[in-house]
């Protein structure tokens, strides 16, 4: 197979984490922000938003093997795949233009999100409520409570991926999107389920920047959890492909 | 290919888009109207419902290409594909056709919607209500922050649609379903995601025709947002389907 | 193709109704009674509910082609088809035999729904609510409304069936369920969507039967609109089906 | 084909059955525990957080046949299957593996799903409401009716999967994912649906031993109905098995 462009690998990401963060950005403020049709819809809205959120993303960021989430591209790594997709071999460089293009695409998503929403992210109604449809944050508990939901959760994640080649199943990026759905109705209770650094890092970015009208901080503390506990857990997933099962 | 009549494309697209909006209409009813069994079920039954709505609409409108909205039509025309559906190929009569035969059916879909809500839709409990099972409008906002609200989700729509093939999956027409049912989350809180000229325009004129007991007017100063938004969206999207990512 | 014993054809019709009417009863039971654990969770677990009542179904008549419903078996009728499944003519008995199956097995998968919530079916607090979660009724209007109603979701479910063969998907029985869930969300409101006559014929004599603690009447005076509306709406669609599109 | 290793059998059994109750109870932890993000989010996403729990447990499992419940295992030994899966025999060994690793499995996904929810566990204001989220419980009715509850329920679920293999469809592990979700829906309104021994058993023992703040007893005298129940189901699922419908 031909080598692909680096270049190639760093738009799709960028287009596909875009999308990612632009649909679940978007199903955030809908059901949290007081005046959409979404309002108070609920997790179940929540869950279905996100795991469709990856679904359209991957069909987007086909090209570069649909990682949009540094986890994936970190369990790859560790895993000891041949190569991050097809005609891209795992290298610092490739992995580092994985990286930067996930986390300009949810950098970039968020900000589309916002303007999708504009007039409700503006409402004087939604002051103090924005921060929660852009990064996750922890309903209660120690942050080392926290880390380990991170690390629980997106263990599940990037695991699952890595084995959904032993198992024939011709429903696509369908698989991955449900798997998603799953991890938010199970794990997603206490922090959120970031489960992915560029999801969480990349919006909590865009709030920090963006002219919203009433906003608070950005809860930079908090930050560094939803970048930890994910890529702990995706070395685990990525140290476990190699039990053979 | 044998080339297909265009009698053929536009009775598919009566009937496929009759049945998007038969089923859209249907659910909006369902939850809107204050005294059918789904009165109050909320958003998470309107999403599935117009996902599942575009899931038949697809299978009666398989000859034409299925695709029971003008943005797909316009998506693939700017993408520069080869043929609308197999044996179809793009002119401005065949465009003319599906525009025609996607108008036609919303409208003739919101029709029959109307009969099987018959009782629901005249009940005096009802009045005032009616317009929002039929057309699309705003929550809140700005017309400019509502047409970009329709640009960016119908962007999302069609552009994903142009990459369906990129990705190998077998799941047929609930890929397409499911990316609505994931718009709708995301992107349906502040307009109402029409994404679909015809989806709204077609029931807009129903509305305003059908003898619907106490109805209000038929908000025509907004009709042109869910037309020209989901255009534009289309148009970039399929500008964007020439960069080869 | 061998031929299919008839005996065999039957067997498989109970089964495969009987499960539909196991689970379709039950949902609504776990909805409806008022101690159980998804009491009052609402129509998106009612439509889910049934739709899976149909996945299940299907797999569990799959020898006789998983009709579970006198409205597919009219609608192949009146379409043409070769065949009602492979080894199986169509003929006057046949076609007797598919609705002897069907009814006795809807019958019978209430007679053990009625066990499963058994506990629940006989609690005080539950009488006058049973009827409800064995039989459809309308929530408004009159007859002739409800007739058109259920013609009409029924139209949809047998023609969007007679039509999956067009459109490749190898999702499998998913797509039945799926649409049947589409259906409930869209048109249900009014009637509860029998959409089929042995759904409601079968559970309307069991709940006659049975030894139900303070259950009201069966309101036979309602049975004929979900037999008569369902096979005219069987009819219309297996007659567009000759129609080329 | 080359015979599987018992220890592989074993770790493929408590890696997939510890997935499934990682979710499993994490899913009842979210809607039940009073500060999670999904608290009071409803049956609906108890369903579906079950159901994917059993999709990403399947592919865990993949090699030793994804079996993740003894119903499974005693359902297949009853209809006199060829093998458990390729490669491992059907023997009283075998069989004993399959259980032991089931049991583990679910006892550390359960103990892992309180390290994710720690510290909502402990949680002051959850005093007694932790139960509920590691073993099923009655929520009304005499013993003999929950365990016809159980019986039933399992049956569905162990006929069904014997029959996956007459209809062809291509969706892999969501079909037993979407069957668990409509038992989930149908059946779950009088026991909570343990329809798996290991699925109650295992979490019950966790709770019995874990250092849980404020907990109750774990209500063995309960214990042993979702035990007999679904291995009662497995057996005469087995045996309709051998009629050939």
């Amino acid at each position: 197979m031909e080598e692909l462009s680096l270049w190639t690998v760093f738009g799709s990401e960028v287009l596909g984490t875009g999308i990612l963060l632009l649909l679940g950005v978007g199903v955030v403020a809908n059901v949290v922000l007081p005046k959409t049709n979404g309002n108070g819809s609920g997790w179940i809205v929540i869950i279905f938003g996100w795991g469709l959120a990856v679904f359209a993303g991957v069909f987007a960021a086909a090209s570069s093997g649909a990682h949009i989430n540094p986890a994936i591209t970190v369990g790859l790594w560790v895993s000891g795949a041949d190569e991050y997709a097809p005609g891209v071999p795992i290298t610092i460089a490739s992995t580092l233009v994985y990286f930067a293009g996930q986390l300009l695409g949810a950098f970039l998503g968020a900000v589309v999100a916002y303007l999708a929403y504009y007039g409700h992210y503006n409402d004087p109604e939604a002051a103090g409520t924005q921060l929660g449809t852009f990064a996750t944050g922890p309903a209660l508990g120690t942050i080392k409570d926290n880390v380990v939901t991170e690390v629980v959760g997106t263990f599940v994640l990037v695991y699952i991926v890595l084995r959904f080649g032993d198992t024939p199943t011709e429903i696509g990026p369908l698989a991955v999107a449900l798997l998603v759905v799953g991890i938010g109705a199970s794990l997603g209770g206490p922090t959120g389920y970031a489960i992915n650094p560029a999801r969480d890092l990349g919006p909590r970015l865009a709030h920090a920047v963006l002219p919203i009208r009433g906003k608070t901080g950005s809860n930079w503390g908090y930050a560094w959890v939803p970048i930890v506990g994910p890529l702990i857990g995706a070395v685990l997933a990525g140290a476990l492909a190699h039990v053979n099962l």
